[in-house]
């Protein structure tokens, strides 16, 4: 996927040195290593809790969402209920040499456009006339294709009394499975969005490419439920001159604004547009480059069936366009299928502008009558007979929910006629998702900020991070320990590191110029040096990673400055 | 375990506001639920948020501690090394009349002062002794007592490829499995400490007590590595007028001083002493009642066997006093065992003072005559010849490694004599580990805020949260929604949101002092009325959640001050 010899040679040096400084690192090296599961190093793990802080802010601040945390051990009938246990799959086949169990789509990427869109079947024939190699040894028999539910499972409780249960493969479950206390708390009005930051977990046949295929990976989801028949539609002025990269299902890539797409038709729903408009500027405030994101519409054959609407944010990196964020308007698919299963109510109530006059003409039963007749299914036969038409002759046979079939006389019903003032109505709201995978678009900032200068032994890097993700916020670096210049570097890391939302490094050893190197690797914005001049007046010299500028200022100042932003 | 009818009314009252509030609730309920597991619901969301970032930034602010993070999803291999595999259960047993499975000590709380601290054949002897009656069907028929393991097991990878791995019982092993990247990261200087939050998994046999006990938590852990040799001592003089109640392992509960303590050899390592006054600082900053907390040692049989000191905190609740958090100075035991594990290196360099002259009497192997002797062996030899004393007499009798024994001549052998300088050597270092139970911490916080005041219908609540953790930082409230009111509050409640670090409410609807009481129940720290005046002059009225004082100022000035705290 790593296309031409130097984009590789990047992408191994880039790697290398996250993995050196405790960026991002395999996990459980020392014990072997895990494919698929990464951990963020003493680096990387505040730039993964900064990007997360970020996003939380984010949405947040529309003022009409709140975040719900669930737990990822999830029992077998919410992930049954969803359709994950039908459909979470991949095609797998296993290499009849040595037994590594490899997707069929993958191994088959050369020879078809879209292989992850075949049907069992037409993979099947594919693999049979490709009969590709195995990429763990080289042999090429392969066992029939199966579907592999790609769900890690275990179980709830000990012995027979466990209940099969999976991680949880999206964070989007526990904002269905919550929704009542989420409509409670909005005091019953939409829109509203109830959002989650958390673990999902994809038991990849074969995992590859780093960050972008992880089998446990953080990810944020935010469900927005909206009255499908509202007419209130979000105000997209504030992107009217913002120029985007869309791709349409249909058609030609072209540059656009987001209010513009909408108005022609090519975005289907104002909601949809909406996220995408935030979700850009949210992808702008954690640095992402503009030139690396396009908006990619999902075709009609990509999309689940129940979506009516899809568009990918794409992110630019080493590994070409990878889908880092999915926007999708997806019906009422998901709190029908959880009330279908639960039988519980999962909609929302809309009042009519004004009350609905209903004529009701049709059938009741006579209790008198009907009640010694029918006795125990008295209640299931008066639910029918109040659903059938004014025309219905007696006797008529009716068949009751459980499957009985009872004839109902002349005698046991009465006629209804009468009219209803109706105040509204229950429906199940639509939503529209936001779905962010939070590792992939870190490692996209990570791949954006990456600068080299120079080359081999005289290659600089410098790592352009947003202020608001970067690592650490400031480095103090004494010019020399001695003479009091290491104690007082030690006194304003201290004072640095208890100021609230700076995290301060120390670095006192080796050269002032291999010293900024080493900060700029890791994108910290500002160096603090302490010199002989910070003995005799308080002063540090603050020097901007990006610009190299130095300038001097009291440290108050310097405090002050990183404490605002 | 809740004393008294009163305690137990307040508790089913505080629980069941939780719940109706979406503070707490129970997860998947609509599919029937999942015991040991909960949600934070859309209030309790934030307030986990908070107190994460509240525990983040109390650690960081440090300045030698770096935050990490680390998967869930763990190699067998991993645990096996750390003493999970073997240590990590409890021991069970079945009722053969309906097969439910039960903690055999729970079960016996009534009948032994401490039964989780039994052997196997002890606790069985007493549930044969006892024979209680089983919690689900009453009946006192038992299966035999069995050690079952506590950890959720899965399996990495599909088909034959798959590999057998666990949910983690604890984020701690992800500082000790990332201890290389640590180690370099601080530039190879101790003391330094490393820390992660995120879930751990415990199948508990039978979950009980709501939030106390779950299947899977909220934790987080700082391991903070030292070298045992060092005498530099924290510095414990802000603690030394800061009275603490503290129950020892030998001797009575008394007030004192952690620095005291420290002093009269109660505490048994500084360090210990350093992280208990740091976390009870953290505790008060969260808002714990300081009469409801103490440090409880455990008894030398409770303690792991390689723990040097062991204090919990423990909070004061609705359940009694709980083990909130644990504060142990676990030795080398840790980074050993992994050591042991994978061979590689888990050490760090001290240099000594001066180097040390070291006087080398011994042997080594003759390599002209001793490789053809042994041939594939030889290397081996030579490791264990220059293990042998001086006084060693030839022909000796060794034995290898691998097991084979081999006769070394004295033709092999030369003496060696000489005086060599070490500048210093590789050591394990010791770990201090605070561990909190952040899911128990947000309990009691909840818990010690719960104010309940009048009887009855006239029962007043005000949530006294401390503003740093409050889900909602203000309520915006027009009197009527009516006259531009509601639009203003409106604009008001936008701006509130959109400013970093504040999340406000809207609440239009119903008697002004319906949404006071609203906002107090789950502890907004205030609310801002927007009135008749507030159209005429901008200004709104600050009502204060605890002491109901009301001011009226600028909206300006109600911005600032709530983004400045």
């Amino acid at each position: 996927m790593v296309e031409g010899h130097e984009a590789v040679e990047r992408l191994e040096r880039l790697t290398g040195m996250l993995r050196r400084r405790g960026v991002i690192l395999p996990a459980f090296e020392i014990h072997g290593g895990a494919k698929g599961l990464y951990d963020f190093g003493p680096v990387g793990g505040r730039l993964r809790a900064n990007v997360q802080n970020v996003w939380r802010d984010h949405w947040l601040s529309q003022g009409d969402v709140v975040e719900v945390s669930c737990p990822t051990v999830t029992p077998f009938a919410v992930l049954e209920a969803s359709g994950h246990v039908a459909e979470f799959s991949d095609f797998m086949t296993v290499c009849q040499a040595c037994n590594e169990a490899s997707r069929a789509d993958t191994m088959l990427e050369d020879h078809h456009p879209n292989p992850d869109a075949l049907s069992m079947a037409d993979l099947q024939a594919l693999l049979d006339d490709v009969r590709p190699s195995c990429p763990s040894c080289g042999a090429s028999e392969w066992s029939p294709i199966v579907a592999e539910n790609l769900m890690f499972d275990t179980v709830i409780g000990a012995g027979s009394s466990g209940r099969p249960a999976f991680l949880r493969p999206e964070t989007a479950q526990g904002m269905f499975t919550t929704y009542p206390a989420i409509y409670r708390h909005f005091r019953e009005r939409l829109p509203f969005g109830a959002m989650q930051l958390g673990r999902g977990y994809r038991n990849e046949i074969s995992p590859r490419q780093g960050m972008i295929r992880l089998r446990e990976f953080n990810m944020a989801e935010l469900e927005y439920f909206i009255d499908p028949e509202s007419d209130v539609v979000p105000d997209l002025s504030a992107w009217s001159a913002t120029s985007v990269q869309l791709v349409p299902a249909d058609g030609e890539a072209f540059e656009g604004t987001i209010p513009k797409a909408l108005a022609d038709g090519i975005i289907l729903h104002p909601t949809v547009a909406w996220f995408m408009a935030r979700t850009y500027d949210l992808m702008m405030s954690l640095g992402v480059h503009a030139t690396k994101l396009r908006f990619r519409q999902h075709a009609r054959d990509e999309m689940a069936h129940y979506a009516l609407d899809c568009w990918d944010v794409e992110l630019h990196g080493s590994y070409g366009w990878v889908e880092c964020v999915g926007i999708a308007h997806r019906g009422c698919y998901d709190l029908e299928a959880h009330e279908r299963a639960t039988g519980q109510r999962l909609r929302a109530w809309r009042t009519y502008p004004e009350p609905k006059i209903v004529e009701i003409d049709g059938w009741t039963i006579d209790g008198a009558k009907a009640g010694p007749a029918f006795r125990a299914l008295a209640g299931q036969v008066k639910a029918k007979v109040e659903t059938l038409a004014a025309d219905t002759v007696f006797p008529a046979s009716i068949v009751l929910d459980g499957g009985d079939e009872v004839t109902v006389e002349s005698e046991h019903v009465k006629r209804v006629q009468r009219t209803e003032s109706v105040a509204g109505e229950w429906f199940i709201p639509h939503v529209v998702e936001p779905a962010f995978g939070i590792d992939r678009i870190i490692w996209h900032l990570l791949d954006h900020a990456y600068e080299e200068s120079g080359a081999g032994e005289e290659m600089y890097v410098r790592m352009r991070l947003h202020p608001d993700v970067a690592p650490v916020d400031a480095a103090v670096l004494p010019l020399f320990e001695k003479e009091g210049m290491g104690a007082l570097a030690s006194e304003i890391h201290r004072r640095l590191c208890a100021t609230r939302g700076v995290l301060a490094s120390y670095d006192g050893s080796g050269s002032i110029g291999r010293r900024y190197a080493r900060a700029d690797e890791i994108g910290v914005p500002c160096c603090l040096t302490v010199d002989h001049t910070s003995l005799e007046d308080g002063t540090v010299t603050w020097r901007d990673r990006d610009t190299g500028e130095q300038t001097r200022m009291s440290v108050d100042d310097a405090v002050q400055r990183l404490a605002s932003r």
